[in-house]
């Protein structure tokens, strides 16, 4: 873009040449390793996470999905990939669903990553990003690491600010049809900032959908978990106290991300 | 704000209670040591971080200051102090001036911070922030590091994606009115968040203005530097080439931060 | 040393220049400021960490120091003060005493730190080093941060691999002649190696007698303190279980190292 | 181990239980993949690093091999796979061969890695460790990241101290016999520690030679490098300069360590 006059860049810093923006322009792809934990809470805990624009799903609303994810991303032109510092990164979190306009959506309520440019993109997205510290353990044909099959054990651990909040090991069991239904729907997100004013309100208030423009994935296994959540001064994770198991799932998947719809704006009723 | 029907927190994670938050609502408090280096750059590469909005300073506009920063911040319980995980951070950034409607305004073109909770801060503030790893000599009374006196040396490197960036050696020469007149004015920043729809333009693009609402500090002194400059392929801060060197300085001071005001919306020109 | 045939530096990687080595010889240089912690356990928990070679001390055998400590550190040439990545870090330590040949010495028995130079050092002087994520509140002239005065509050947490360990709370009472006893007597430590054969017993079973070349320090302040141990399952810092409380410290040093005395070779009766 | 008296442990920190030791005894199990990159520097710079104990190989003495791996290592019973933040590293070494006793060896001259338990397992077998931060592509069946096939590129970096150190491209050619000589003898490496006392040489000088128990591993494949070495003043990796490329490979593997032998002990001239 280098010439047009005025900045460039799809996200800041913008620039000249738009070449130091902390994330390209979309379409974002992605390669990585899921691994799934769902559960049921009460589903008042879920409602409190719900700002009044949403409501609780119709069907299972305390279900709860707990997902590591262990990813490789990169724009279009792939670069990133060959310097992999700026492509690889972990990430944990928490998906529930919610009706919005008579529509059942999945929205993630809670995630950690270990690198800024995913912190960016979760912000165009609507991810509520905090970082931490992601470890799940990886698939392996040699060695004691384990194959993807019957009987392989996966851990997967999650802290932040120096504690731990929470922490799993999946015993794959069998083959399965997916790996889980809470992430399934579209993600209806919330893109909000405040205003710049003391106590003015929020200057971003938008409701938006966005999923994957394209997938594709190897076989899911289905397993099962033990789950851990720990009590944390600035976290809330552990209030989704698990009540009732519903599943634990193993897959490797690659993704393509390409934006999203505005539903609505202003209207969400968050303070 | 636990009991009231929706969801708080200032910033996201929202939830029930508001204590997810990455961030407490202003006011912030500060404590830190500022390590300033000025020069000046060809002002045409001032002027190419500048939205059209935006016009050059009137006088010496190719004037840059380089700051480092080593940070321990606070909302007005304190309690981040007694956990410092969360209270310190470091951070490096590039000031320059600009105008707008008839008014001087100092303006962070780059900014390179060591905490989430920063990053966080600064989508709220309008600087430009990425993850870096950020050193700088601290002053000590005894053993080897120095005092705060003629002839000390304070070193101070930037580095992001595993590639440093920056680094300088600054001697303390004598004390001085101020540390620099880059970063003395009010700051002129743009909160800019993209579209949701691919290809929809910016959907927040706002000027705000904003400044410490108080501040305190100790003498300040003036030096001279050393300062290098390193390319990076997802970096431009090597274009602000240093072309004459304005002074060094080294201050430590207290400050509190509590908001701004909205200059314009929507008429950045930014792209 | 270049020019001189044969590899050299005091530590690995051995070159022919020398330069790569990991930390350059003594004496090494140090600025910090100290947070300490004292009270008794169960002397028993202490009888367990102490080598047949060693005995408890007659005096408080249950005695136990808690120190944070936050330091800049150099070789004599002073050069890594202005690199500051390679001076910087932070490291919380355990000490108990114990007795050889009828004397009297402070051992340290665990300790983190969060650089690879002062794990090397550590290897050296016979510190039992791990890595480990430290933080604690810094005293500053200005802002929120506290002055080192009466009231003052710091804290200071330590975490190993993504799990807290311990955190403190220490709020200053009044000036003190010292900042405790239990870290006060040279340092009985041992540089333990095992074989390279397996089941071959230890190539290297030193007990050797350190501390500081020569030292200075600001006036001492006594304090309360507030402090937690969390279990892990790779840690035992939690079975040295708090019984009573001796004292909490905070002082500024500066100290120099520059080696230590061979007591005793293959002797320890560690296994 | 408990209940025995005295203290226990593979390493430091030694306790009753031995439960705190940084390493547990070997055998230790790895699965991993190497990224290898062989090539010509002058046996100068070789010799440069080798004691006057060894010498250079016959044949091929300026050889080099520059290895990126990224491992899941555990002890015997696994269970730090299932708590990946204590099995999982990644590391950077350079590889070159030397003759001891008329007979040709391995041996690993710089190496870089992320964790401090795979440090303490350098200290036991002779690897000359420091803490980097280590990169490569991973290979991966969906999305943008690489198959293991022809064609396919992979990066991989090195940076300590804030600083790149190398960087590398690897483009798969075809499938391969091995995946280099240069790493394919046992290793002859030297475990070295200074004595306590100022000046008073070496209190460790053992030649071991050490190796994998076992191995096991996938289809090698060749390919071709475009490799950059950088200056830093710690470090002395771009003295081994490529003058001509050898090849380059990748591998996935499995494989135990178990041990070594002591060939010499206190002969070694290193000073």
């Amino acid at each position: 873009m280098t010439g047009v006059r005025g900045v460039h860049g799809f996200f800041h810093p913008k620039t000249g040449t738009g070449r130091s923006s902390m994330i390209p322009a979309p379409p974002w792809h992605y390669s990585g390793d899921l691994l799934t934990v769902e559960y049921r809470t009460d589903p008042a805990r879920v409602a409190e996470l719900l700002p009044p624009q949403l409501e609780l799903a119709d069907e299972d609303p305390g279900a709860v999905a707990l997902i590591w994810a262990d990813w490789q991303s990169c724009s279009a032109g792939r670069g990133e990939l060959l310097d992999p510092v700026r492509a690889q990164y972990k990430e944990c979190f928490v998906v529930v669903r919610c009706r919005y306009a008579g529509v059942t959506y999945s929205r993630c309520v809670y995630i950690w990553v270990d690198k800024d440019f995913a912190i960016a993109r979760g912000l165009h997205q609507g991810y509520p990003k905090k970082l931490g510290s992601i470890h799940q353990t990886r698939p392996h044909p040699y060695g004691p690491a384990p194959r993807i099959e019957a009987g392989a054990t996966f851990g997967a651990t999650l802290a932040a600010a120096d504690r731990r909040l929470a922490e799993v090991v999946v015993t794959l069991r069998e083959p399965a049809p997916t790996n889980g239904f809470v992430n399934g729907h579209p993600m209806a997100h919330h893109r909000w900032l405040p205003s710049i004013a003391p106590g003015g309100g929020l200057a971003l208030d938008e409701l938006v959908v966005t999923g994957a423009e394209s997938a594709e994935g190897g076989q899911a296994w289905a397993g099962d978990a033990e789950l851990t959540l720990f009590e944390a001064p600035t976290e809330e994770l552990a209030r989704l106290e698990p009540i009732e198991p519903i599943g634990a799932y193993y897959r490797q998947v690659g993704v393509v991300w390409n934006g999203g719809t505005l539903l609505a704006s202003g209207a969400s009723g968050a303070r």
